[in-house]
């Protein structure tokens, strides 16, 4: 299984390298004659091309195999969801929403490139990511379906947008340094977590030509799998730090924040996260047999991560 | 023509507020139960339903009907690139960008929402532009080809993107304040106006199934009706100006902003435009005849305003 991660996700930077080039070229014909040097798409190749997990675009492709589908013809939807999932890292980063000078162990956009380029960077990598999704429709000789095409599009809209992704952004400025409920904690992930990830795998779906019923079980598993990510990064978040520091487990807790953590313990929380996987997997094996077997074991990962 | 030009602007604006019920409703149903304001949705509304002159979304109809197609086919495009150019304008205004803190006579989106909601707000939009876009084939019994809906995404997103508008926002911040030729003024109009008219008039050809040829001809008029706009602009810049401060004709130029005005003085800049609407407009009669009055009419309108 690790052997088919990694050629997705070799599959999934190349695509990712290839379409960068033609959507947001380094450079381009200057107004005063000679290349000009694209300060806006260096800073979203910046951001986009540096070994991120890519866990959202080997989902395209899984979802898309797991339904009989060729994995090569949702190359487009898993770069259009990466890029889609990095422009939103690049504005969350901005000094007006959470003001992270770093990413992924290096100053973040706005800190390498100024405040109006990251804006602009993030900007152009959402377009470039809808025209990545349709650019699927144009290939010569091996061209999906326009209708498969629009589908993907769809699919990308609802989950990055306004009843999705962005709502999550907002739902966590709303609640933010307040007191919760399970069920506003649970609302904030699947909106700001889970609406990409159920992104990823219905337009892994589209590419694949899936049945409503495809769709609705891929939706049941994608939800769970970003929540349960969103609880083990909870996890990771209080022992690492603690490790880290020197701390006590637990001495995070006090500050405010709520987590899975605060609200069941280590432990309770771990318990959750594994009851969640072992249905959601459950689930998938009894309807697509051995050819789920790459997304067990890769829910089982994500479960089991140190990192 | 005035009141063809009414009978778009209300099909605009009603389609716009039934697109915007479905993609950015005002309030959803919320994690603690019961319907929640959706502060990023509600500012969305702000910026975009507020009267503009929609000279976008009217130019998709006219494209669509110049060609043949029925512009009912073709509103949920033109909601499209309206909701896009209002997603650049509130991030234009943002601090990091202009820091404009008034648009259309009223506070700007960041003014009323603050700077978090306002940027979300943006990024909403242009997810929902694309959303409303590839939502056109989705009508029951009068859904266009989806071959047709695909062709307008990739208008839009080439319009909007990296190689277009967003490369001319960069350009626009480049060369602020310096002394720039002609060549580079024309180039930063080029991308920052003339390719999302252009993106307005290509989706437009897209429902009405246009050839080739017709989207080179429209191609040609959109740019050249792009730059004519904004050499208006700078006219109307200066003499509103001086008139509204009592200050001589041409008090501004020394202020080292490259205008239209700067370059070719004020008569010389209404000369260029007048003859490059007259070129513009040739092409169009010679090739459509009588259907073509329509945007003629607007080409001349857009010369002649006053405001």
């Amino acid at each position: 299984m690790k052997e088919q991660m990694q050629g997705y996700l070799t599959l999934v930077n190349d695509h990712l390298s290839l379409v960068c080039d033609r959507l947001l070229p380094a450079r381009l014909p200057g107004p005063e004659g000679g290349p000009r040097e694209c300060q806006v798409n260096q800073a979203a190749r910046y951001s986009l091309l540096d070994g991120g997990k890519r866990i959202r675009g080997i989902l395209v492709l899984a979802a898309c195999e797991l339904l009989g589908g060729d994995c090569r013809n949702a190359l487009d939807f898993a770069a259009g969801v990466e890029m889609l999932h990095c422009y939103s890292l690049i504005h969350d980063d901005l000094p007006c929403m959470d003001n992270d000078d770093f990413r992924r162990g290096k100053p973040s956009c706005h800190k390498a490139f100024g405040e109006a380029t990251a804006l602009l960077a993030g900007d152009a990598l959402q377009g470039a990511a809808f025209e990545a999704v349709v650019g699927a429709a144009d290939k010569e000789g091996k061209a999906l379906p326009a209708q498969y095409v629009v589908e993907a599009a769809k699919a990308l809209g609802l989950a990055g947008g306004a009843r999705g992704m962005v709502l999550g952004q907002e739902l966590d400025l709303a609640y933010e340094g307040k007191n919760i409920s399970r069920e506003i904690l649970e609302s904030i992930h699947t909106h700001k977590t889970g609406a990409l990830i159920n992104g990823a795998v219905q337009m892994g779906a589209a590419a694949a030509g899936g049945s409503r019923e495809d769709r609705e079980i891929l939706s049941r598993f994608a939800f769970t799998l970003g929540l349960v990510f969103q609880i083990v990064d909870d996890v990771l978040d209080v022992t690492s730090t603690e490790q880290e520091l020197g701390k006590p487990i637990g001495s995070d807790l006090e500050q405010g924040k709520t987590t899975y953590i605060t609200l069941l313990g280590e432990q309770g929380a771990m318990e959750l996260a594994r009851k969640l996987t072992q249905e959601s997997c459950q689930e998938l094996a009894q309807v697509y047999g051995a050819k789920a077997d790459f997304l067990i074991w890769l829910a089982q990962s994500l479960l089991e991560r140190r990192s």
